[in-house]
Formats: structure tokens, sequence, C-alpha cells
């Protein structure tokens, strides 16, 4: 009997449920059926990237907002980090020519330790930031990357760099010498000339070896040389150059603007006379080449070259930079010819938009596979719709009533000998308005060239320079940058900056009769961060960090441990060893990748599985190797790692054996999971409280040094075993170790690893990040229940910010095992210049960051956007038609717009290091916050907020909130706009799928919080 | 005293391992110095990606392997396929003029279940693998992608699709009708003239509606249409038109060669006369237009059409398209000019460069902007160093001795009124042996449009068609393809043909008196596989397959429930309803995504943590629910799932109530972790065995039905549970339930989920693919103890794949919780299909296959690499010089090969379904291998194997083997090739960090495995 409609409903959504459900995807029957005449007209309005069919130029008028396809948000930087595979010997690395430490700073950003990655990026290059923006890394860095040999492609190594650097400089922070760093004839007047990237990379490493009167001299009134004047606002800002700058003052560099070097203004002769011992030349290259065709031509009759145009460009859009208030932009109108192919001429192109062109040609002497310019800057011209004309050499410029009316073009063709030849019979007329000539440029000036002397000057007009150091012939003088004749790039001349410096250095010291070392020395970037004291004291114990190695697969032999002490880790536990009795053999295979994010190949697994025994290396070998690493290493802490069957004699005597070896402390492994146990071993031991608290008793009294039971999370209560450790009398626990599981098997059956020709398998150990929250619980639980008592935290620990959450839940240090896996040991100077920046954050405390990230900008892509609405209020989303309105309205409104030209200026905090946080002050600090279900407060009730602007439309809130939820979630079918109804319970799944990190935020519940008991209870 | 050098070496490596470790990272303690010009020559030696400084066309000739960059191997097709977001509503399905579900076939790839994803693909679009290879998806799907909108970009659709649909081609099953498709009038004869895409799609249609009598007829002596004779062998090889083709005749369709539509041969009325009710015409475009500059011009001169050079190209270069062996390529030289700007343009500008063109240059009329070719097709053509010359016009041809020599052209200039305008003055010309006019092509043969009669043609020259039915003026005749004057893809063709199907369909079936429905029913695509059943019996209960819902977010209410049986799922367990005095209400955050897998955002979330208690609704909700459900349901399974505290008749009070509202079954949730432990339910009863007897036996004198323990894993020894379970009378066991713990707090110490003001936390059940290796443990270790019990499976069952193993290790059904939270319901028809194939697969035994996945071919960006060595054996990577060796020695190899043209002949297998296993063939069958480590040969020993070929020479294996393995890896400093030493220990750390899938294998060891016990034991 079919029940009656009124008691049907309750397994029935509602119609206002049902309307919602209305996009939500559904299986199947049949297949989809629309003519292909509709689905031409439908594409149109979800398409998000360009049209092909557009057929004008961008309306970009006065629109000097970032251009470069690489900027990144934090989320997509993160993304972008975990992708990269750190590679050995890193070919990206070699392919800078500040030989950055690419790999490093990735792993830094991936860790969320954007301090401890700009560190990297700022040690071996200055200009950091700058180079992140503007470096042709196709051609360098990511021209070397492994990932060019896979589908997905390189890594975006100039965002991630640019990310980075600009978090640092957000978190506003100086740099500064490193403590004691000190060098002999520090008082040595050192001059540089032009402000430019060369220079300032060349003063701060100067400025960090210790030098205290290094003066750089500029003729403009503003500084950065090439930086400010020829490089778009768009692909660099001022204020970039203006942090970088601040950087090098921060060190004591004193820079004087409005210096020229001239027969009329300083002279090297000159700069000798007033005592500077040694002359840095970072002048670029001044003069425009200018064919004859173009000779005479004016401003007024619409001619530039590169080096009038994008200067008068770039005074008139850059905030900041030109102290000439109302200093206006080009005004260009109808049809602009740039002449070239560099990079330069295709700046010049897209500026010319931006300065009013209606229609610009880029027209050059060869083909398009000649073309000088990085594909990433064509491709930008190429985007915005300019439009190119090869193999055309200009021959006559047509100019009516003092304006440029047209410029005539001969053909120029490649013989088949490779030969290039004009025709002049051959004669093309373009019809211009405005010409800009981009034919590279030159040193000329008398006045400069003999204010150089007695430097003496090469065939091609430049200073001779040993490119191997930087010297010209004249002793004392220097040259690097464009004007020394190899740099192509503003990298390769801040890398001649560098080179220099430690020449002016080794010339300097020379001269006063030191020596220098054969190998440059030059001190690596460093802040007040960089002095926050991490050391922490675990049972009388010192700790130079809270960070160690794990007894895993990275401690398998003292080699290894010497090699992680060298590297920087402030402890290490020995693989577990046994007495020669119970000496074990492995099987293989043995430690696979997890399965827990899918199917993931390479780094960053979320987990390992292994059915590793303990060491197969002998007692005596692990007493001799901890008597040798505390020989070499008095203060690094050496833990060894033990392990008997439940038997007194054995505990007694094998503790004995390891505390005479001289280590710190012991660590009693009772918890592995797998092999051991079935020996009575391991867990077998470690999951009963009684054994535990006899073999701690045992050991207790075999022994005076510290020991900590390790603990196995294969366990109903884990505190009930710590608590048995603590009565046996055991300094501290090591929680926790792997998690015993069966990772997966193939489709026919098989484990993996699979075991001789049977292919058997048993239960092994997880570890990694997917153990974390049973460690975090454990680690927590113990300190609540037994506060005070010792706990080394292990479970996960991969980045500083990992290892800050385990130092707030109870852990004192921090055993690594899985996250070296993943990558090696280098790892622990990530993690302790993250430490210190987060404490060292928390200290200072930025608003609205969180740890090391600072707050999110509306952004798509990572660059801002301007929040717009539609006539009926609602945000325009960024597609398809919506799209197009957004760019009309930004048009008008960029047309309308006057550069805002205060002047940029850097207020440094007062520096705090010396109340930051001790590791101290953090431990166990979370405690108080986690507890029992009945202590949370189920009458502050929070709901979801979406963010219209930041949103992507892809209605994975909609979705979860619809099968998973609670239809609180609408979605529009023309907008693909998600809304939150007041159905909302703040259950958060739609925040936990969003793609895009805080798009969606939980927020207080403002509306009575009703809870629908589908039939009341009466 | 400082030990003597003999006892200190067991800490330190010795030189051979000093030697291993030269380019293993090390922490820096000073900045990199090199000079820029050092740099500027090493970055060549590792330099990836194109040099921008190559000035020569590509050596191509003969060189027709596949150049797509779409092209995916399986692991890149994996990662591509876990980047899409799976939107909802998804605009790249809205802008596929099949209106493919890529979503779900890309879901489909994401899960492993490569079958179902082509048969999503193949549903809709027949011609799918072409589709995937030749669509110009930057205007169609990928152009609405809403991954646009961020850093990363948009998915690479058409890869997915050639990945998916090529897989199922190399599975080899035949298509077929789904059983019991019928139709009525099937016997009516229908013809298609033209073999191409659209009539291969129409005739697919047709047939999977029932339609017997059809024939396709095509003039050529291969079948394809322009899919064969005009798109090039490497964007396009023969046998994937085969292949489809194939799928076409699995239907029964009759293709016949040789037969023509003219007046000569076919016509519209002879076929009408022979009986056809039925006729589609789509015959492409089949003539070339041609401007009178070229009237007169010969192929001997040097001149083609497109329509002459691309039909001659492809038959001299796709191996089994031409019958006439001995075809062969036309042969050019020296410069070859090509006129246009479409898509054939391009092809025709790369495949000269095959044919032996040295240099080629594309001429057009108009500019850049106005290029009608999609980017990836002009990309192409610069990237083998093509010419491009806009903005001129063909004006003349220069033959001498009849062989062209050049052509002149005008410039072609656009006013400011947007009108273009030719000015004959201005004269370029170029020099060149060959002219290939590709300006587009029409219907101008009289013998083809009088074959037609009596169709109305319109004044484009083509027949007048309905673009909503493809219906011509005449009754019965239907249009599609170029020829129909809409499409201008072979996608569009390939929809044309099926919305001239369901119009062929309903004329036939009106003509004959019956009705069609209004909404189209066309059949998806269906074979034998479809056919498996996957069923399975527990308990006496019938399941439809084994996939449910959890007791979870997914099942909050009865009518999310009733969705996800309307989308396929064949039991739901209710989520945990209680009696009244027990009610709810929870807190809110309460259900936030893992930080397991690291800073991910969005879907396939690794895990998930919930402080959600159990259902806020009444049990008379849940009870009515059931009821209601059962009724409308009758073939789906109900579970309820109930709980109290240790109470004897609260129990036996809710599983009365319970079974009174017809539940299948009950699930007595024994193992909440948070909250309701509190109030002595959940985990604090399942976690002591008594407890658990206890209810079992209460439970089972009180009901009749079976019911199940839902087991907790946070536990010392899962099976004394269920062992409990068993001997209290339970019918069964669920495992697993969450595992405790806490996810993560902030860098300020606030955990998340944060409830409240005072931001306080509990720990919570942490749920997915993090803790399914413990998932995997236990219900293997039940279903090893108490063999035949039956077991729930329970804990990241994330697709078919996962499924399967839970089956293998002893589960019978499987229940579903996080991935439907990641996802939706529509999932279940995912895993559906993907177990039918896996059960299918592994019963055929295809050879080397693991479940889905086709063995490896050695590849690099999913194209397959020929092994090159060096003069000393070694292989050449794919780098630098080495690349550049590779390239010369491969473009040798291509000159001198001749084409392979054996025919294409597809064998299909005898069908196998009646054999096909069954679930109860698959539960527990793995169990017998997973055992206790004793068992475990420590004998048969592994060691590492690295495929030089597929390495990309990242040495992750090299610095793991390092700092977390046996320093057995080599690395070379100038090939970063690695190498394993006999020091490997077949530890399998290497493979697990490889990012290559299948790069590095485990095989038997053949030396003597020596253990280094560091000091040997005496």
């Amino acid at each position: 009997m079919a029940p009656t409609h009124a008691t049907r409903a309750v397994s029935r959504d509602p119609p206002d449920i049902e309307n919602i459900l209305h996009l939500n995807p559904r299986t199947p029957a049949f297949c989809n059926v629309v003519p292909s005449l509709k689905t031409k007209q439908t594409k149109s309005h979800w398409k998000r990237n360009a049209d092909k069919s557009c057929e004008s130029c961008k309306q970009l008028e006065n629109n000097f907002d970032d251009v470069k396809h690489t900027t990144l948000g934090e989320r997509g930087a993160l993304r972008e980090a975990a992708r990269c595979l750190k590679c050995a010997d890193a070919p990206c690395q070699k392919s800078c020519p500040t030989q950055l430490d690419i790999k490093s700073f990735i792993t830094s950003i991936s860790n969320k330790n954007y301090y401890g990655a700009a560190k990297a990026i700022l040690s071996d290059n200055p200009l950091g930031l700058t180079c992140g923006m503007v470096c042709p890394t196709s051609d360098l860095c990511v021209g070397g990357c492994n990932l060019q040999a896979v589908e997905e492609g390189p890594i975006n190594i100039g965002g991630l760099q640019q990310f980075a650097t600009d978090v640092f400089k957000q978190m506003n922070i100086p740099q500064s010498r490193i403590p004691g760093q000190k060098v002999m004839h520090n008082q040595s007047k050192i001059a540089l000339i032009g402000c430019g990237p060369a220079s300032l990379s060349c003063a701060t490493f100067l400025a960090r070896l210790g030098y205290d009167h290094i003066t750089i001299f500029e003729r403009e009134s503003y500084i950065g040389g090439l930086s400010s004047s020829e490089i778009p606002q768009y692909r660099l800002p001022y204020d970039v150059v203006e942090f970088e700058a601040q950087l090098v003052r921060d060190l004591g560099v004193n820079i004087k603007t409005g210096q020229e070097l001239s027969t009329k203004g300083l002279t090297i002769k000159s700069l000798q006379d007033q005592g500077y011992e040694a002359i840095f030349v970072g002048i670029g290259l001044p003069e425009p080449n200018i064919i004859p065709v173009f000779c005479g031509l004016t401003k007024e009759m619409g001619f530039y070259t590169s080096k009038t145009f994008l200067p008068a460009v770039t005074k008139g859009s850059k905030p900041g930079m030109c102290a000439c208030r109302g200093a206006q932009l080009p005004r260009l109108r109808g049809t602009v010819v740039v002449l070239g192919a560099g990079d330069t001429a295709f700046d010049c192109a897209t500026s010319a938009l931006r300065c009013g062109a209606t229609k610009v040609f880029v027209v050059f002497r060869r083909g398009f596979r000649n073309i000088r310019a990085v594909p990433e800057e064509v491709e930008l011209a190429k985007e915005e719709k300019c439009e190119f004309m090869p193999f055309l050499s200009p021959k006559k410029v047509i100019v009516k009533a003092n304006k440029i009316t047209a410029i005539q073009f001969c053909r120029n063709e490649q013989q088949d000998d490779g030969t290039w030849v004009e025709d002049e019979e051959q004669v093309l007329t373009l019809k211009a308005s405005f010409i800009i000539s981009a034919f590279g440029s030159g040193l000329f000036d008398k006045n400069v060239i003999n204010a150089l002397s007695p430097v003496k000057f090469n065939k091609y007009g430049l200073p001779e320079v040993n490119p191997e150091t930087m010297e010209c012939n004249v002793p004392g003088v220097f040259c690097g940058g464009d004007v020394a004749g190899v740099s192509e790039t503003t990298v390769e001349s801040v890398n001649d900056g560098k080179i220099a410096a430690w020449s002016i250095h080794k010339y300097i010291q020379n001269k006063h009769g030191k020596e220098v070392p054969l190998k440059p020395q030059l001190p690596v970037f460093h802040t007040a961060i960089d002095d926050v004291d991490i050391s922490v004291e675990m049972c009388g114990i010192k700790f130079c960090n809270p960070f160690g190695l794990a007894s895993a697969p990275p401690a398998t032999t003292s080699a290894m441990i010497r090699r992680a002490f060298e590297a920087g880790w402030a402890f290490a536990v020995t693989k577990t060893f046994s007495l020669d009795k119970d000496l074990v053999t492995n099987v293989s295979p043995r430690i696979v990748k997890g399965t827990t994010s899918r199917h993931h190949y390479g780094p960053e697994q979320s987990s390992f599985l292994n059915i590793e025994l303990i060491s197969e290396k002998s007692a005596a070998y692990w007493c001799q190797s901890v008597k040798e690493l505390k020989t070499d290493f008095p203060d690094k802490i050496v833990i060894a790692s033990i392990m008997c069957a439940y038997d007194k004699e054995d505990w007694t005597t094998l503790s004995q054996m390891a505390e005479a070896s001289g280590a710190d402390a012991l660590e009693l492994n009772l918890s592995c999971p797998h092999g051991m146990g079935e020996s009575g071993m391991g867990l077998a031991c470690g999951q009963k409280p009684e054994l535990v608290r006899d073999i701690s008793k045992w050991v207790r009294a075999a022994i005076k040094i510290p020991f900590f039971i390790k603990l196995t999370p294969n366990i109903t209560d884990v505190v009930t075993i710590a608590q048995a450790a603590y009565e046996g009398g055991a300094s501290g626990v090591s929680a926790i170790n792997t998690v015993s599981g069966l990772m997966g098997l193939k489709a026919d059956g098989s484990p993996w690893p699979a075991v001789g020709q049977e292919k058997k398998t048993t239960y092994g150990g997880v570890s990694g990040n997917a153990t974390r929250p049973m460690a975090l619980r454990a680690v927590s639980a113990i300190s609540k229940s037994l506060p005070g008592f010792p706990i080394m935290g292990i479970g996960g620990v991969d980045s500083a910010d990992v290892g800050l959450q385990f130092l707030r839940c109870g852990a004192s240090v921090l055993q690594v095992g899985s996250a070296i896996q993943n990558q090696d040991f280098t790892l622990i100077d990530d993690y302790t210049t993250g430490l210190k920046a987060l404490l060292y954050l928390q200290s200072v405390g930025l608003e609205n960051w969180d740890g090391q990230s600072p707050p999110v900008t509306k952004h798509q892509k990572g660059k801002p956007v301007i929040s717009l609405k539609d006539d009926l209020g609602k945000t325009l989303p960024h597609f398809g038609k919506y799209q197009n309105i957004r760019e009309e309205k930004i048009a008008e409104i960029k047309k309308a717009s006057v550069m805002n030209n205060n002047g940029i200026s850097t207020v440094r905090p007062v520096q705090i290091s010396k109340n930051v946080m001790k590791i101290n002050d953090v431990i166990g600090s979370a405690i108080s916050r986690i507890g029992a279900y009945k202590a949370l407060n189920n009458q502050q009730q929070v709901v979801a907020l979406i963010d219209d602007d930041m949103c992507i439309n892809c209605g994975k809130c909609y979705m979860a909130c619809n099968d998973s939820g609670y239809q609180a979630i609408t979605f529009d079918p023309q907008t693909h706009t998600p809304h939150v109804t007041d159905d909302c319970t703040g259950c958060t799944m739609c925040l936990s799928v969003c793609p895009i990190m805080e798009c969606i935020s939980m927020v207080p519940k403002t509306i009575p919080h009703i809870i629908k008991r589908g039939i009341p209870v009466h």
C-alpha cells in the first residue's frame, strides 16, 4: 500500500531545494543532443580565453597594471612549488647567472617559509624581486628545468621568485650585516657610478663583507637605472626598485643622485683624487643607436628612440619614480611603427598602446626566427594585437607639415648562402603617425668616454674588462652591466656586480697587504630573523634547534648522521640496534610510496610504508659510531635507539652499552609495527602498559642518562603507555612511531611491497603526513595528561610550520623521517629559518598575517581585481560577455585615471629581535584550546561567506553542499555565481572543497540557528 | 683523546661513497660566485627547450612522428585529470559541439577507469579519439575551462580524451548494441554518402538505435574523408580512423568504397529508387577555391592546392591508408610558399617541411590578428621555423622553363574604416620553387551538384539545410559536415551526424506512423564490459553493485539518499540516529579539509576531519524515511545506522523501531570517535570487546534482520572487537570508522576547526585516503581471522580500483563517504563501469596490463622515444648537445626510412562476457598473500633497475639513496644519468620517489646479497 503524499514528504526535497538542485550533476541515461549552431552561440557565453577572432588592439590607454603571466598568488605559488622536483645538481641553478639555489628557495615556498625563500634568493641575487619579474627565464633557469621533459612542463621559476621576495617586501624587515662579520680596512672608500642593477648588487656584497664607506653616484634624480627608466611599470613597478635600494641602504650604503660621470662632473681621476680606493662603473649604455634614415627627426615630428620614448613613459606611469609631479605620458595616436626585434622593441610596442596608439606595427629586418627578444615579450605584444612585419629595412620617412605620415621600407632577403641583401626595388610604405626606433644602444658621449680616462677601450667602443674579475686595465677600476660588454640582461648585470664585489675586496685587501681566500666567500643575506634563538633545552640537554633525524632510513648509517649534522640538524636518533643475538636481515622490496594522495608520483609523497626492520648493523658498530660522532660534534645530540625483547638482562646490557658509548640519551623502541613484534619486540612490548613500566624501570636502574619510550599509535589509548613510561621512570616519550597498515594491491590482488616469487607481504609502518593527525592528537593528549613530561614529536613533521604545530601541542623537539626521504638533508636550513621567521613574525604581530602568509588581496591569477558590479549590483564574473563588460569598464576607469605620484618611502620598523619569542614560550601553548566536545560552544554558530571577486565559478561548493551538505548554496545558471542561503548550518564542507584559498570564509551567524529535525520530537 | 684513524672509520664514508656524494646537495655557507660569461656557456649544456637563436628549419624530412603538445602518457594523464575541478554545469561541456560530459570522463581517468572514460567520450562522440587529437580545443572546451582563471591554466582536455580512447583502442573490445535496444522498422534502408566524420557519426547512432540496414558509400579506396586525406599523420594517424570505423562496423554498418556521388554514379534519385528510405549526405567540400592568378599552373610546375597537396602527403605517409603500395610523398625542395591563414594552410606548411622543403613561408592577405587558424596550429609552424608574411595578396607567378621560380605580391592595407585595399604599386617578390594555395574549398562539380537533385541549394552554393535537424528540402534527405554549411571542425561534423541520426530516426518512424519522444533518446556507447554482472549477495541481501553511501555527510537526509539511489548507488547506510532523548546539536565549523597532502586546495582532498555528531534528525524522521525509500526503491538496500549508550532497553527499543521501518539491515555505530564517546556512546562502547558482545546479543535477540557492528580503528586490535561482534551474533562488521585525530593549528596556535570565540576544538574523525592503509589492514585482518564473516569495507574507497582492493582483502560491499564529499553522487557511474572493466580485463588477461593500465612504452612527454646511444654505448639524454645529437641521428634515420604500408586490420577477439569473474570470485582472494613477516622470503632479494630512456635526469633517486638509503646510485656529472651500483639493497626508496611512473623497477638480484654489519659480529 503506497503511503499518502503527506507521509511521503520527508524523503523528498521541497520545491525550493529542487530548484537549487537544478544544475547539480545527474547520471545521464542518453546522449546529449544539441545542434552545432546552438553550441557555437553558447560557447561564447562561457569563453574565458581570448577570442581568436578579435581583430582590434586591446583598449589599454593609461593601463599600467601587471601583465606578467608569471605572477602568482599564494595558492598558485604553493601549487607550483609543490610541483618542482627539487632536482640534484639542479640545471636551473646552473643556468642562472647569479647561480641562485632555486631548488632550495622553491623548497621553502613549498614549506610556506617565504622568508627562507627570500633569504636564499636575496643571498645570491640582491635584486631578486626585480629579476623574478623581468628575467627572460625561458632562456635561463626555466630553459634547463628537467620538467621540460614531461607533459606538464617546466616550473614558473620567475613567478615563484617574485612571489617569495614580494612577501618578504611586505614583511618590511631591514637587511643587516651578519653579526661578527668584519673586514680589515673597512674604512676604504669605494665609489660606484650609476645606480642600476650592477652597482646595487656590487654595493650590497661589499657592504655585507663589512665595508663602511660605499657611495653610489647616479646622474638621474631617480635610482634603478634601466630598471626604472626603460622597463615598463606593467612589468616592473618602481616600488620594487625602491625596495631593493632600501635593502642596500639598510647596510649603510650611501646613494647620491644628480651626480653624473662626465668630464663636467665625476671622473675616474677626480674620484681617485677624492680618495676612492676602488671605483665600479655600472653606467649601462646610455645612448641610442640611430641609423642615418632617422637623422634630424624630432619628438615633435613623431619620432622617438627607445631611449627617449621609454623613459618618458616610465616617468609618466611609475608612481614614486619621478620627482617632477605632473610628468606626462607621451600622447600617441593613430598608427605607431616600432623598429627592431629585441626586447626593447616589444616594450616600446606595448607601451605605445598604453600611450594611446590605435594600431602598432613591429617591423624588423629579418624573419621571425631571427627575433632576439625572448618569446615571453613577443607573446605579450601578440596578445595585445600588435602586428608584425618581417624582412623590411627602413629607407625613408615621409614628413608632411612637420609631422611624420609614413615610412618606406625595402625588402631584406636572405640568400641561399645565408647572407642578407636589401632589394631597393621592392619598396613598401606604411602609414604612420609615430615611429619608435629600438635598434639598441651604445656608449658614444665623448664627455663620458673621456671621464673614464685612463680606462682602455676595446674595438666595440667599450671599456676593456676581464670577464672573470670585471677589472679594467686601470688598477682599482672595475666595470659591470651593459657597459662591460658581456651582460645582456638585468640578472647578468647583477652578477657582474657580484663578481666585481669580490674583485674589489681582493683589490683593497691585497693593496693593504692582506690575502683573501681563493674561493670567494661572499656573505649571505641576513636580517634580525636570522638572529632569533631557536635553541631548546630538554631533560637538561641543550639542542641548538628542535629538529633532528628520527630513527628511520635517513639514520641508516652513522656516516649519514655525520652528513646530517654537517647540514645543520641538531640531533639524531640512531637507527634502532639490538644485541647481536637479535640481529636482523631485511627483505626487499621494503619501502614503498603511499597511495594516500592518490596517483601521485615523485616528491612530496604524503606517506611511505615500510616493512624494514631495525638496523642490520651491529651494536658494536653503533656504539663506536656514537663515540665518534660525539667526539666530532660535541654540540650535537646523539640519541641511541635500542630494542630488546621483554627481558631485564637484555635491556640492562644493551642500555648500558649505549650509555657507555657516550650517547646523550636513549630511545627505547617499543613500537616497531612489523616483524619485530613477532619476535616479542617492538610493539609487542609497547602495547602493554605493564611491560612498558617494567622496561622503563629496568633501564632507569641500569643507566644515568635520560631515556625516552618511543610510543606506538597502534593502540586504543596512547596516554596509558606514556603514563606507564612516566611511572617507570622514563625521562620522556617519543610520539608517534609508524601506523600499522596495508598500502594497497594491484588489480590482480598482488600486494606492494611484494616479497619473493610468491609476492607475499605483511602489514607495514605508515609514515609521513597521512599520519600527522594521529601524531598531533597523541602529542597533545600526552601533554595534557602529563604536563611537563618531555615529548619528542614525530609524524609528518615536514616544515617549520608543522614543527611549530607540534611544539604548540606540547613537543619539545621534533624528529623527521619521511620529509627527508622526499628530499634531502639540506631541508634543515629551511626548517630553522622558517621557525625563526615564524617566531619573529608572531612577536611582531603583523596584522591579519597567518604565520608567513600575508593577508589575501582579492585577486584572479594572482593579480588584484577591481570589484565591478552589473546594473543589478551583482558582481561581474570573469568570462564571456561579463568579461567584456569588465574590460570596457576598466578601460574607462584607466583612461580617466591620474597617476598617484606620491613618493615611495620605506619606514623601517624598530627592530624587535630582543623580545622575540623563544621555543619554550610556545611549547604546549595550544593545549588549553584542545579538549572535550562538551566544552565546545554550540551557541556561537558560523555560516559560509563566498567572496564573489575571488570565485572562479567552478561550483565545487554548490555540489558539495548538495550531495554532502545542506543544500544551502544556489548556483546562478547564467553567471555561475554561488550564493549561500539562510539554510547554511556552517558545516564548512564548501570551504573544505573550494579550490581557491580564502575565497570562502566562515563568519558568525547572525540569524537564529534552527535545527531541522525532519519530523520534530514532541 | 682523539680516537685513531682506524677506529674512526665507521662513521665516515669510504672514498667511493664520497665520490658518489659529490653532487648531493649541501647547505651553502657562502654565496655562489660564477662569472656571467661562464654561465652563458654552461647553460647551453643543460638547455631543454628550443634555443631562440636557432635560425634554420627543423630537419623533418620524412618524419611523421606525433607532434601534438597535448599527447599524454599515463602519468601525465593522471596528473592532469587530478587537476581538473570537475565543475558543476561545466562550461567545457557546454562549449563542446557534441556536449561531451567532460567532467565525467576526466573523473574516470583520475580514478584509473579508462574504459569508463572512453565510454563517456564515445557515447556522445563516436569519433572521440580523432577529436581528442584534432579538435581546436582552445576555441571549444578548453576556452570555457574555469581553470583559465587560475595561474596554472586550463586542463588539457584534448590530451585526456586522446589518452582514454587510445587506451580503450588497445583493449580491442567491439562496440555492441545495448541488449534489448530495439527499434521499429529496423529493416528500413539508410544510405550515407561519404565516409567522413559526419557519416560515421550518423551511422553509429542509427545503428545504436537498432537500424540493421545502414550503408556508407565512399568514393575513395580509403575511408575517413578529410580525417584521412587532409589531416597529416603527425596529427592524426590512419589507424585511428580505422579504429573508429571498426566500431561502426561492429554495429553491423556496411561501408562500401569506390562509390561516388555523381551523375555518373550514385544519385539521390538512384538511391531512393533502390529503396533507401533515408539518405544522409556528408561529402565535405571536395574542390579547392582557386584564384585566377593560379589558373593554368600545374603540379609539374610546382603548384599545388591544399586539395592536391595534402592527400598526396597523407597517401605517402599514412601506413595502412593507401592500397597503392609505393605511394610516394610529393618531393619538394628549396623555398615553398604557402598561401592562406586557415588551419589547412599551416598543415600544408608543416607538411612541406616533411616533403623536403628547406624554407617555408606562410603568406596571407591580412594581419596576424586576422589569422583564422587556431593558435595551436600557428604555434607548431612557428616552432618548426616556418616564416610568416602578412598583408600580401598574390598577384603573379613567375614561371621559368616550366618551373615556378617566384611569386609577386602586392600590399594589402587596412584603412581606418576597417576596409582592405590592395595597393598595386607596392610589389614584393618572393623566390619560390613551390606554391601551395590553401584558400579553402567548395562544392563546384556539376556532376555532384546534379546528383543531389532535387535538393535545393542556397546562395553559398550549398544545400539548404535546417541547422536544427539537418534536413534538406527533400523529405528523407539529410546533410551534415562541411557541405551543410555550419560545421567548421571535425567535431561539429560529428555532431551534425548525431543530430541527423535522430532526425532520420524520427523521419522513418513518422513515415511509418510511429511517434518518437520529443527529447532525443540516443543510446550510449556499449560493449561487453557493460554486461558484466557486479551484483553481490551478503547475508542473503542482494546488492545490484557493491557501492553504497556510508553513514556520513552524504547521507545527511533521506532526500539525499533518494538522489543517490537515482544516480545508481546500490545501498545507503543512513546517518546514525538515536532515541529522542539522545538527540544532538552540532557545532560549527565542523568538517574541515585534510592537510595530509600538504597545501592542497580543492577537490581530491586526501582526507577530511569532522567533529560532526550523529544525525540531528529524529528517529521518527529516519524510520519514516526508510519506509519511503524501500517503497520507492525496492531493489535498493537501506541500512539503518543507530546508536545508543550501553543500555539493553535502549538498544532493544531503537533496533526494533529501525527494523519495523523496513530497513534491510542495521549498522550499530559503536565507533564515532568524537563527542558521542563523552556520552557513553560510539567508541566508548566499541573499544571494549565485552560491551560489543553484549550489545550484539541484545540486538540479536531484539530483531530478525541482519545487523553489522561499525568498528573503530582507534584500538589496539580491531580483530578482537570483530570477534566479539561475531560471538554476540552480529551478522558482520563495517570497517573502519574514522580515525581520531587533530588536523592542525595555525601559526598562532588556534586550531581548525575552531569553535566559538574561544576558538576551541576537540579531536575529530579523519576520513578519506589518508586512512586507507589502516582500513585495508583492518578488513584483511578480520577476513583472515573470521573467514566468511561479512565485512562492509570503509575508509578511502574512491574508485573501482580501490574498491577491488577492499574486495580482495575480504570486504563484500563498500561504503563511500569522503570521495563523494570531494565530488558528487554521479561518481557511482564511474565506479560501476570501472569495476566491470576490471573484472572483464582480469578475465581476458591482457598481457602486462595492470588493471586498466596498459604496459608502458618507453616515452618522454607521452611520446615514444627511440633508444639512442653515444659512441661509448651510453644512452643519450634529452637535453643540450645530447639532444642535438639525438635530433641529427633521428633525422638520418627518418630520411632513410620507408613507409611500412601494411594494411591495418582489426581482429576482434572472441567475446568472453559469459566467463567473466564475479564479485564473489574476488572477495578475500588476496588474503593468502598477507601474513606474518616471518613468512616473507629474505633470500629472494631484489635490486633497482633504472630505464635510461624514461629518465628525466632529476636525480631524485640519487638523493633519496644518499640521504635515506644505501648510497648505491651514481649520478653522472655531465649527463645526469643515474646508475645503480652493486651496493643496492633493494630498499625501494628510489622507486618510491621517482616522478616518472615505471622508470624504475625492482628486479631479482643476481649477485650475492651481503649485509654490511658495520663492525662484524664475531
